[in-house]
């Protein structure tokens, strides 16, 4: 019998979850039956769409229960195996949510090779967040060489991704991010274009000056007032690719929507949704390109690790919607 | 000398259109150049993105300038010619304008066979509120055979051939108008499979009692609490085609946005907007099928003529955002 430490939701947050939204516990695991394998977890994945499981709401995936393990991403090592496709010491991605340890009958759970990236990155550029950046710009987004890309929260997980991958694809980048030092990473280290700082005032009026003839993408991380800056910048034949709204997902009621909508029929644009787990089929696609260009120091990757356990998972999870965090947020246990 | 009457803007209206938003001026027009036209407007079309025109305001079209006449799509009979193409009494249409008579040179003027439907059938099936449908439904919104439809302001000149075309190609159709006898009209007479009557309570309600598993298009004219509504009952990968926003048009500050804008998300679905005169080069493939249909019987055409001349320009295109009109609203001169 293992003993593990649990996060688990204790009530369902109005807004910004708080210390209430979240119970420590500790477990005993039973022994592996046929067919499994037992994780000690290393590295537990942040991410904004986190919040929303919380909500008792219809979405592409179930709320976490009361009372429930908060879901996560992970990386593990295995330490027991009862599972033909899984031997002890060997290090796999999977949904073992927010715990040292867990049982998985294996489904869902890959192996990931350490000498080719490091844990964290393969809760970054070769996880989901690259995934959701590669899909997104490239089969939502439609990328062509040439175009104009902005992305918001650039200089988080899923946005500097996607501004590194339309640069490697001979586009022209732009990044919004928050404070001087994040704009500095996007032009200096990342290779963006030009970057804008939303906290330094007008985003339409900075967007203008750095795009006068429009955007032919925009990747929004955020909604809010950014998308409408946008969406009032957009050149003729536009696509807006809709991967989150992470201003919004605090807030109790739905905010207002976005009011230059009819942006869309003046320039013929298109705004588009999408999920990358409809994608799954194509992960290996992706993570091969974004390994190679990883090697070829064309993408570089940027995690932000947080030691301490899981005592620290909710003041981390936060770091998320104040913008604390650069590059891809992980929790190590 | 000819001389004519002309509905001129006097003044860009804040809200609804008034008295004070139109001159009604005589002039003489000169006599004929070469590879000219004079015609006598004999049907004004009325149409809801004339509202548009009348903002100082960057568009898919430049601003009607105050003083000018207004610009109208009208049917008109050649009455003297010194062009080739067009002899006297040619039926045609074109860009005349809110005027008795005009000059042209021809230039995007086509002759109509007033044989194959009325006058004002070709300012609404047959013109360009049945190219708006037949394109925005086909090619926008990607119709398929099979799939459910919901068409807004089902009862105006765009939204009843949206409707009947959606109809013809073995679709679902639920329309949504104002009122019990537009209502009675989409079922009964125009073939609908629904309607939902948004004065008669809540819209999401309603729709989703007639459509429970959610639309696969939303032929969206109206904007507001309806696009919301659509927006909360779609299907998965449905296409949201934004053809118009008749409910702000007359508003003076941008009305909030589709609050419901994530649900593209959790639908992975697209919302695009258009511009008909795009599609110019393909009118006659548009206009040869909707006239065949129309030939079968397969779509009804709706038509509101007003009479009176210029005088009562002003107060029947106030018609269009009262709601007062069913079909496609017609100056008669």
């Amino acid at each position: 019998m293992t003993k593990t430490q649990q996060v688990r939701l204790a009530e369902r947050p109005t807004g910004l979850p708080t210390a209430d939204t979240w119970n420590l516990t500790t477990t005993e695991l039973p022994d592996l039956g046929p067919g499994e394998i037992l994780v000690k977890v290393n590295f537990i994945s942040l991410d904004p769409a986190m919040r929303g499981w919380l909500n008792d709401v219809r979405s592409y995936l179930p709320p976490v229960g009361i009372g429930e393990v908060m879901r996560s991403l992970d990386i593990a090592t295995v330490v027991e195996s009862t599972h033909p496709d899984f031997a002890v010491g060997d290090t796999v991605s999977g949904t073992f949510g927010v715990t040292e340890y867990a049982i998985s009958n294996g489904r869902g759970v890959q192996r990931v090779d350490l000498n080719a990236a490091a844990g964290p990155t393969w809760l970054g550029v070769l996880g989901i967040p690259g995934m959701t950046a590669y899909f997104g710009l490239l089969d939502v987004g439609k990328l062509s060489e040439g175009d104009v890309v902005l992305v918001s929260a650039a200089a988080g997980a899923v946005g500097s991704v996607a501004g590194q991958i339309a640069k490697a694809k001979g586009a022209t980048v732009i990044g919004i991010a928050g404070g001087p030092e994040k704009c500095r990473m996007l032009t200096e280290e990342l290779g963006f274009d030009a970057a804008i700082d939303y906290r330094a005032g007008n985003v339409l009026k900075q967007l203008r000056a750095v795009a006068p003839d429009g955007v032919d993408i925009y990747f929004d991380n955020v909604g809010g007032e950014i998308l409408d800056a946008a969406l009032a910048n957009l050149r003729r034949g536009a696509r807006v690719v809709l991967c989150g709204a992470i201003s919004a997902y605090n807030e109790q009621k739905p905010p207002p929507g976005p009011s230059r909508y009819m942006s869309l029929l003046v320039f013929r644009a298109t705004m588009a949704g999408f999920v990358v787990f409809d994608y799954a089929d194509r992960y290996p696609e992706a993570g091969a390109q974004l390994a190679q260009w990883l090697a070829e120091g064309r993408i570089k990757s940027r995690e932000h690790v947080v030691e301490g356990g899981l005592a620290r998972f909710g003041e981390t999870l936060n770091m998320l919607f104040t913008g604390a965090n650069t590059g891809k947020l992980v929790l190590a246990v």
